[in-house]
């Protein structure tokens, strides 16, 4: 950023963020499984949706689509959808996310963007090459959603683990969406049962050229 | 987090992070094509990686592979392969990522999932099935990725507009992984030409149940 945006407490925008802040989103956050009562209010969601969504994505295409379920009525459709094991804190969890993916965002280009009336035919070659579009653009949106969370406070719990098919008919019926995975969001009632798994070194995940 | 997880300055790790940090990572950044001739240190960028990294995956999967471009000779075989528009803003960038999906990222579960050696089945029940993971994960990464930097005070330019398949080829050769996109990184040097595209309502991209 340029030095006119510096941050208001005078530091760069150029320099990290406190230690403290990068705890909290990347270094000491972990998947939640056990929830406090504490309740998200909706403002929150929409907070979380209004920071997510100021993400970058390619010809700003914005494909993600998000299901909040949080009522006791939706909850009670959603679980039996569930993989058992993830049931009970999905129950407990103030509000699970669906995440999903819509496969006609091409059609919205011309409002996301106006200036180039071409950015439709870039995506719509083949229906594969539109579903890889709409997958990779909204994985990538996913991503900001789960640390648009943490920034907010709240702790996330992604969960596989759900019979796909039937979560995308219920949720996103006649085909239009297709839905990539589950986030219970809330605020962690204890520390995580076991230490945090292993990630791969730099050196396999990375290369310098 | 529980209560025992407070911040350093005290505030909850329950309660939003500073207007200030909203600001750097999601609502005033923007995407960036015109850098400063500041360089980006390799201990950042190994920083960089490092928080990324934790964001959370399928069953801690981590298919994202990263090619770091910053040499001169790096950059005078990548150059090529962009659109004619993506070039000179490349050229300037002091790093250009390779951000891609490792298709085999199952071979490593045995080191990434090792309480569960079931995990590895889940991912491959077909080739599509497990490029659908590999895309779906790697991305999230990506974004994670983005807002890593982000935090780490670094402008990202994140682009499409190359040769796919000759990116492809000339950094992950043997059809091991499929690069995604690329994305610079530095300092801005100006702010951007353009005001911020529009983007959806939260009541078209969002519901609740």
């Amino acid at each position: 950023m340029p030095d006119s945006r510096n941050a208001p407490d005078g530091a760069l925008w150029s320099s990290p963020l406190a230690g403290a802040c990068l705890d909290r989103l990347f270094l000491q956050a972990r998947t939640t499984r056990a929830w406090q009562e504490r309740p998200v209010a909706p403002a929150l969601l929409h907070e979380l949706y209004r920071l997510m969504g100021m993400g970058p994505t390619s010809a700003n295409c914005q494909p993600a689509r998000i299901v909040f379920v949080q009522s006791a009525a939706g909850k009670a459709e959603l679980l039996p959808l569930l993989d058992a094991g993830n049931r009970e804190q999905t129950r407990l969890a103030p509000v699970t996310a669906v995440l999903a993916c819509d496969l006609h965002f091409h059609e919205r280009l011309d409002f996301l963007y106006p200036h180039q009336p071409q950015a439709r035919g870039w995506f719509t070659g083949s229906p594969a090459s539109t579903r890889d579009a709409a997958l990779r653009n909204a994985s990538l949106q996913h991503g900001y959603f789960i640390i648009a969370a943490r920034a907010l406070g709240l702790d996330c719990g992604p969960m596989g683990g759900f019979d796909a098919d039937a979560v995308t008919r219920r949720y996103f019926p006649g085909g239009r969406a297709e839905v990539s995975f589950l986030c219970n969001l809330g605020y962690a009632a204890a520390a995580p049962l076991r230490g945090r798994l292993p990630r791969l070194p730099f050196d396999e995940a990375c290369a310098m050229a």
